[in-house]
């Protein structure tokens, strides 16, 4: 293993150079000094390549994010790293328009379903950020990028942090009379002519450089686990080398470190695990007596039926994205009150989600991916049979992921809900609920109907076994996914009939409430 | 197993039925007796259910093609299958406008994406035979859809029918006076403002009906082994019977056959196996004794690699899509080849795909669905770094596949690069050649070279074993697969310098050449 020259200013921890002014006080004059570039350059590549592999030995993705000034050389940087990097685990990933199914989804969707798998690396040519100020940020007379979005970009990135992931964030920096050059030359590329995108925001990246705005973000966004670092780009050699340096002690230390910080996070979680244990079942709490006849239920369920077909119609024309959840015990109902529910809907606006047991592809990715890249356009309706919950219920019952991985799963989704729900989603969670004698009753209905023969196996009576764990299990992740916006409805369906009702009239309420408040 | 009964006219193959004015001739008095419904339909659907359950067994997929006049009622019959079909097997595909994404590829691009994976059904709301007459049939005054467009479908349809999978088509059938009174039913439904698709020939759907235009489309793509099953929708009744009654027959007939009619393929190919094993191997005629020294590469390299740059910049702003396919013996030089073509490029206009071993999902598809999948947007370069050659190199020589299999492979090749060639792509495919010797030393030279170390695998000397075989599988693919739109360069790259020299050159006159077309 070579180590890293010393021979240039060695990297810091960003933190400790994030400061007011920072930008413009920053000092632009460094440059290689003249004929070592190679002597330089050359083992600081074979380090990073050597340490690409490491990474992807371990299993973990980079994410390396490239900002900077319009005209800084983030194409060039790109070129210089290509032919370093093992193209077999990179890609490059440049960041325009959104196209316009991108446009109907959250910000974050695009860069969730760009996300690296395992042992990758991925090269964002721009980024959440510079999405964040073309999209998001329409406050020119203010300096400040609103706290909501600095939030949102700090949760996306601890998201792939905790996951192991390791994130590098460069801000590529030139000055004035450099930038005006440099946009010169490329004034005729249809590279830079697809940076359309930039131009809404070209004062921030280009005419007067908004310093004030940018040192903002960078500081509000400069995060221990995932800091920023400024890179001197005025000589593109220098900057090349800076970068070097920097993915490689940054590389290195993660390395060293093991995983990715998830140490620390473990202890925050032990008190929680003992205040759940006292907790009595909230399931308890509902009545399960509660049922229709089929001569009660068949008129009401036509009813809502009907006004349920004409709320598909408003949410789609009012370009509301709905997402419908569905947990419950084996055997609760959930595949008959989703067929109840699509009924009512127009097949061109809905779609129905089976979740089960990840494929070998979705492994390789944070486990939420797959449920980030399955959410609704706008105006369109999923529904998820079984769910993201998985996590704290199967997993965590069945040892599929670790104590950590599920206890900070909790707040990884309140995260992620609530994100969805401030792009405007409609998001129901259905508990279906019947009690452990019903559930015996219908698992033997199964068993001696041949038509119905094919629904239970095995695994179904394993998991009856294990109740009590999954029991307390849902008691925690109801407590602790409630939340103001994102309520769980636990439905009582010891009654298949009661059950249905309920489920439809909550999803009709719950659509009634969004487009009264669009109205 | 209950069977389908005969109270309805039985499915008759429908290739019998096709015949002129089919459709102006047709009887559409079908009703179900009175009463009888529900006593009809039941064990029709508990079979339907039932026998798609056993497809999904098989490991292969169904594939539902719903076309008809406008206000046929497709979704109302989409939403009668819903329930009956397993919601975790079972995916609807409506067909509109195609996204941005989407027109920026091949008009099967979408349909390829959409492919179930094996097990699954799709339903196709509207098809490939809406996107040819709305997409590519432009002449309102013929009556015929180009034989071109109709050999598209036809080649579409007989891939994924020889990959062992069912295509079902339905089209709905009703009279101009229930036409019109159910269009006026619909008419404020945003479902069907969505299909404002369809509305740019809606004379041929709807107003004038042009029944000699979609006769003759009928016709020409009733395929033996995909017929079209034209379905009375007078009564949605009956054709709800009509469609189960198809379904049932069709995938029981399908089931007893075994593998989709795999067999009768194979025979074909008896001929060609005998033919190739008299050939000598075209490789030989590569002179590998060309080469450049240093001294003369560079010069050479910087020109092409500028020119390449601006030879970019037009395939770019003239919406050119690219396709470079690299193969090549292990250590001919691969890598470096795609370096130096790469650094000539704005990383925000190309892509390189490193092609391995599919993963779990890929392999639950159609072999080529992956590259499908992966071919570039209009105005892109895509690199493939290695490609679905591997079915007729490795997957044949390891037999990761079956002799049917790769033989197979050379049309259905052909066919997916003619497709591509016609939607405007520059498609160019590289052999890279070098002898056995060369490659013993370059093996040698990577396992003492430290920093070359990682690039050598045990694998590579296990491949080595197999050079003979391999060689005749290199001769009858170079064979096999050039056609004279798209040839096979074999590059002598014995001379590494000489070897990118040549990539470079094929690749800047390819380009030029297509700019100069266009122009």
């Amino acid at each position: 293993m070579t180590t890293t020259p010393a021979l240039l200013k060695i990297f810091k921890p960003c933190n400790t150079l994030m400061r007011d002014n920072m930008l413009e006080a920053f000092d632009l004059t460094g440059r290689v000094p003249k004929g070592q570039y190679s002597s330089i350059v050359e083992p600081l590549e074979a380090r990073t390549a050597e340490l690409q592999r490491e990474v992807r030995k371990r299993g973990k993705s980079v994410i390396i994010v490239m900002e900077g000034w319009r005209g800084s050389g983030i194409t060039r940087i790109i070129n210089l790293l290509q032919p370093v990097l093992d193209p077999r685990g990179t890609r490059v990933h440049p960041i325009a328009e959104p196209n316009d199914i991108e446009r109907d989804h959250g910000m974050f969707w695009r860069f969730w379903a760009r996300l690296p798998s395992y042992g990758q690396t991925a090269i964002f040519d721009r980024s959440w950020y510079t999405a964040t100020i073309v999209e998001r940020y329409n406050g020119d007379s203010m300096k400040e990028i609103p706290a909501s979005c600095i939030e949102d970009i700090n949760n996306f990135e601890a998201q792939l942090i905790s996951d192991g992931n390791l994130i590098l964030k460069f801000f590529l920096h030139i000055s004035k009379e450099e930038q005006k050059k440099r946009l010169n030359d490329i004034k005729d590329s249809p590279f830079t002519m697809q940076a359309r995108y930039l131009h809404r925001k070209e004062g921030i990246y280009m005419v007067n450089r908004d310093f004030e705005m940018i040192d903002h973000m960078l500081m509000k966004t400069d995060m221990p686990s995932s800091p920023w670092t400024i890179i001197e780009a005025e000589s593109m050699k220098y900057g090349y080398v800076r970068i070097l340096q920097t993915f490689n002690s940054a590389v290195e230390c993660w390395l060293e470190k093991g995983d990715g910080g998830q140490k620390e996070q473990n202890q925050t979680f032990l008190l929680k695990s003992v205040e759940e244990s006292e907790e009595s079942s909230l399931l308890q709490k509902a009545d399960l007596t509660k049922s229709y006849t089929r001569a009660e239920y068949k008129p009401i369920l036509q009813g809502i039926q009907e006004s349920l077909r004409d709320l598909q119609v408003e949410v789609y024309k009012q370009n509301i994205p709905v997402v419908i959840v569905f947990e419950g015990w084996d055997a609760a109902g959930k595949g008959g009150c989703i067929i109840r529910l699509a009924e009512s809907f127009n097949p061109r606006g809905y779609v129905v989600e089976p979740i089960g047991v990840p494929n070998d592809w979705e492994k390789m990715h944070h486990y939420l991916w797959r449920f980030y890249t399955r959410f609704p356009r706008k105006g369109h309706i999923t529904i998820f049979d079984r769910s993201w919950y998985g996590r704290v219920l199967v997993e965590r019952v069945e040892g599929f992921c670790s104590e950590a991985e599920w206890q900070r799963a909790y707040h990884e989704i309140n995260v992620m809900e609530d994100e969805l729900i401030r792009d405007g989603t409609v998001l129901i969670k259905f508990w279906l609920h019947i009690d452990k004698d019903e559930q015996l009753r219908r698992f033997n209905d199964r068993q001696s109907n041949i038509e119905k023969n094919w629904k239970i196996t095995d695994e179904d009576w394993r998991n009856r076994e294990k109740w009590d764990q999954y029991e307390s299990a849902v008691s925690a992740m109801i407590r602790r996914t409630t939340t103001s916006r994102a309520p769980w409805t636990v439905i009582p369906a010891n009654s298949k009939y009661y059950g249905r009702i309920a489920v439809l009239e909550t999803v009709e309420s719950a659509l009634q409430k969004k487009i009264k408040e669009i109205k």
